[in-house]
């Protein structure tokens, strides 16, 4: 059994910080140029249609993707710098940690949205809910298999705030 | 607006392959030693329990997550090397582009896992819901907010898979 915190050498020489070089597999597409432009915050809808453009090098991975309603897409916050513990999101006037939160600031800065597939052209997937700004890179696709069902949900700090909010309460 | 395949030179210099170094936030502590030990292919259900170990310099960003029933967990698939653009999973017989499956020989070796959060105590999540290795790196941990309703759902291939298996065709 691998200790804690141990470090696994392999072939190519993993080390605790370095285990992967992340490569971009394509591009956004959105209509947002700006952070601001993203809907945030308590009942932020993310319905904005846009492109995922897969470079021509990674478009044989995308084969019977079609027949998927929903996708996982990984993405990095390339216009992120720097990450904070703490986070104080838009949704509510109080901090969390930021593995409580969607942050951008995070120690590594991946984001991770699931969106509607509405088709396909060759490596471009026209997809429903982007929440990310136009060019981010993305790093990967896997299909969306299953939901926690609503009954079993519990939302944490997030249903706290909203409460609060419809209470008038700060 | 960025031309696609553009590069961002920030203020700490991305380029297209190299946008951030992953850091380990934490370890997985599972049951399963080897990736034979994993349920896979169809109707596997991934009901193990165990802990996820956050390193004490993040632990801060665990604040008010105790509030969710559910997260999304980040990984990275450490003992796997190199990639297909084609996957054969446990589930079919059939290959699918590597887009449209779990495989770990991805291009980018991340994996994804909605786990059940049963309980905290200090850095340590105890969680339901593992399918990963024993030690396996944490890259991030997000709160689980939202469903996509059961009747929304189309899952491609691996419904087709399981009605050819049930029909006794192959």
């Amino acid at each position: 059994m691998l200790g804690f915190g141990s470090i696994r050498i392999g072939a190519i020489g993993y080390s605790r910080d370095a285990m992967f070089t992340p490569r971009t597999i394509g591009r956004v597409r959105s209509p947002y140029q700006d952070t601001k432009e993203i809907p945030k915050g308590l009942g932020a809808k993310h319905e904005a249609d846009g492109d995922l453009e897969i470079l021509p090098e990674y478009a044989a991975g995308l084969k019977d993707i079609e027949g998927f309603s929903h996708l996982f897409v990984i993405w990095c916050f390339d216009r992120s710098d720097g990450f904070d513990l703490a986070a104080k999101p838009p949704s509510d006037n109080r901090e969390h940690g930021v593995f409580a939160t969607r942050s951008p600031r995070r120690p590594n800065p991946i984001g991770l949205t699931v969106v509607e597939l509405l088709g396909r052209e060759g490596p471009r997937l026209r997809v429903r809910g982007l929440d990310m700004l136009d060019g981010t890179p993305i790093l990967d696709i896997k299909p969306y298999l299953s939901s926690v069902p609503p009954e079993k949900l519990r939302r944490g700090w997030l249903a706290e705030a909203e409460a609060r909010q419809a209470n008038g309460a700060s």
